[in-house]
């Protein structure tokens, strides 16, 4: 089906509370999203789906969840201090702000109005470097020992958790360190929906492999990661691996790929894939003077492990799985909008419907759903006409929806209609919970 | 049995790397803990089975994710600008810090050594106020106009976002709006390991009800919550719910009820339900303009709720299952530390052991833990002697273990080891993912 506009799909996460902007009773504030209650199940999933991928149905890597305040020291080690900033240039005209590489985009903030028949250019400053990271402070006072940052990213809580975890988790080389939350970025660019905000959580992996295996597992997680979205549902052709060019790649990196999804935007970052090489642990390893090298205990070479990185956004695999599921069509000449998530990310996996509010439908009916829930999310319905109860779950992706009907009272049997092929079939309350569990599994 | 000291607790979440400070390398950051491993699983296991409470066992809860930085206005509305502060003393001759309302546990920070034979006493100032949120700003200038703060509890956002979930959540009162995510206070008090921490992760529900239903509802989630960890394995012997004196209510509430836990620093509150009445929304209609009322569609009665609250912490609940699971016995001699965790809250569902490294059983152990890590958080060990084996799964509180020998290649069967019970039993490979899963089951 042809991709959707992305205000399609704003408009959809407003209407139906997945996700809207933060703060609104108050004007907002600059690229920041609230997720509401479908959007919530829906990044759980995504989250869940993540880890169980990472360390369920794997045993070379661990998990970690390290503090967004990390001691300042990290900063420095890591390069963003000095190197993770923005060139701004100030506008002597409009007194706004702009991004001094990305000025093809610029638009004098001047209002024509107030000085009608002048041309409306900016006047620019030089540009600025201007650091991305949040600053704060510990304690009670403010002064420069107490200046501390939200990350930036998760990955440096994993290189300073190295060695800590290597003592614990009886895991050499290969093996990885993954961790799910939130980072902070003072962006000043639009911020395209959930695509770019001030805040985003990240789901990324610092695999440590000998420096001789690089190659071979960085190729491994490029793969994996562009097949995780495929089998969650996302079609192939709407992805893509793009190499960095020289000029594209980080201080720290030496190979990037991105897998690119083919947003509304046009084709964009979804996921990256880095060979940071030793850079990380080498610096860590200086500004602490901490050892970060692993000796081997069979044949006692030691060396500083490579990092294999696939770092991912929740918000940016939210909105492509969004964005991929979303569709309209027409059923018995009413238009129909319906999100085909695959069912382990749908956020309700199946709603239960009587058919009447009377003849007993609605006390089978909770009596049904009270035994899934105790399985799956599920959703009781007893508001409207069945047919726009079915619309209702079709646009936030239900795959399954169980009617009670006369016939229910009589052989308890009820229909299980299909959101994608909208089949209804008969089937029998006993083993329902199931029959529904096997349909919706992840693999 | 007694309980386990601190010093035990921690001794053993540093060892197995379930939770440990943050930053080691640097040498650490004041109150701050990182979580690993098996401190990631358990985690995640405490909120899922929080949301599970909230929103899947029952219909009245939506869920909500706010952003941790929301607009600055709401932090006048709350009251926390103004009113979220510690006391504190500067010491002219030692230059530390104090809070004034803990005076009776000062000791003065000045070196006796540096100063021997003089009295060490603190020369206090006057007390100040010292906001506990935590400061930062948005764009590229520091000005007043962009400072920002990190919210100091998740609540707030709900109290936001009230309007808009009613617009799309098809809910009246009495429903709830539920959070799980990170606050931020900036706390210069000794924190008890995770007791208190810089930042910690909340489970916030606001339930909003009819004013003359609030009493009601405010016993309702008392006994929910209370229950809810005594279902979860905590013993009730442990627990107690303690009303907050008219002194202790912070400005916001009427009525105050916390779940304590008997841990081994005493009895410390664990949760606390709050009847919040319409202080909240009131403020934030007060400041935003916008109506935060309530119109029955039947009756034409409007009203702004009441909202009660339940609000626990994430690294209080981990504390307390950890400190209630601990234990140590013996077993034909040798000294044993076990987590006497619920099935539901274990980080490890079920280890996998080969009896030997020959004879095939490696092989068979791989495809059972293959086919059972499909369904739960499974590991494969095959290090060591099986005693040994044994005492790395009880410490970190897997239920459960399987273990391949001789006669699982002649009959496909396994034996099933209990960790609290000690029982071996002998069971059939096939439906072994079926029979565990019966046994997890939180409810």
């Amino acid at each position: 089906m042809p991709a959707p506009t992305m205000d399609a799909v704003v408009a959809l996460c407003k209407r139906r509370g997945l996700i809207f902007p933060a703060s609104e009773i108050y004007g907002g504030i600059a690229n920041t999203y609230d997720y509401g209650h479908y959007g919530v199940l829906l990044k759980n999933n995504v989250t869940a789906l993540w880890w169980r991928s990472m360390i369920q149905e794997r045993d070379d890597v661990v998990a970690l969840d390290s503090a967004i305040i990390q001691h300042p020291r990290t900063w420095e080690a890591s390069g963003h201090l000095a190197g993770f900033t923005d060139p701004l240039v100030d506008c002597r005209t409009c007194k706004l702000r702009f991004r001094a590489d990305h000025l093809a985009e610029l638009q004098c903030g001047r209002k024509p109005s107030k000085h009608p028949g002048e041309t409306e250019e900016c006047d620019l400053t030089e540009s600025r470097a201007f650091n991305l990271m949040f600053e704060t402070s510990i304690g009670p006072v403010k002064d420069e020992a107490s200046t501390v940052y939200l990350r930036p990213e998760t990955a440096q809580g994993i290189f300073l958790d190295f060695k800590t975890t290597l003592q614990y988790a009886r895991r050499r080389p290969p093996f990885g360190i993954a961790q799910v939350g939130k980072s902070f970025r003072n962006e000043i660019t639009p911020g395209n929906f959930i695509f770019r905000t001030l805040e985003f959580e990240q789901m990324e992996m610092e695999f440590f492999v000998p420096p001789a295996e690089a190659d071979e597992w960085y190729e491994h997680w490029m793969r994996e990661r562009f097949d995780w979205y495929v089998r969650l549902g996302i079609d192939a052709g709407h992805l893509r691996l793009r190499a960095h060019e020289a000029d594209e790649l980080s201080h720290y990196s030496s190979a990037t790929s991105d897998v690119e999804y083919l947003y509304p935007i046009g084709w964009s970052e979804l996921e990256g894939i880095a060979n940071r090489g030793d850079y990380d642990l080498t610096q860590h390893a200086k500004f602490s003077g901490e050892k970060l090298d692993w000796v081997d205990p069979q044949t006692g070479d030691r060396y500083i492990p490579y990092v294999i990185e696939p770092a991912a956004g929740v918000g940016r695999s939210m909105l492509a799985f969004l964005c991929d599921a979303y569709d309209e069509d027409e059923i018995g000449g009413e238009r129909r909008t319906v999100l085909r998530l695959h069912p382990a990310l749908a956020p309700v996996k199946v709603a239960v419907l009587p058919l009447l509010r009377k003849a007993g439908h609605p006390e089978k009916a909770r009596a049904v759903y009270e035994e899934l829930r105790r399985h799956m999310k599920a959703e009781y319905d007893d508001g409207g006409a069945i047919g726009r109860r079915y619309r209702r779950q079709d646009e936030i992706g239900t795959p399954f929806a169980v009617t009670i009907d006369h016939q229910t009272i009589e052989d308890d049997t009820v229909t299980l209609r299909d959101r994608d092929t909208l089949e209804q079939e008969r089937v029998p309350v006993e083993g329902l919970a199931q029959r529904l569990l096997g349909r919706l599994a992840a693999d």
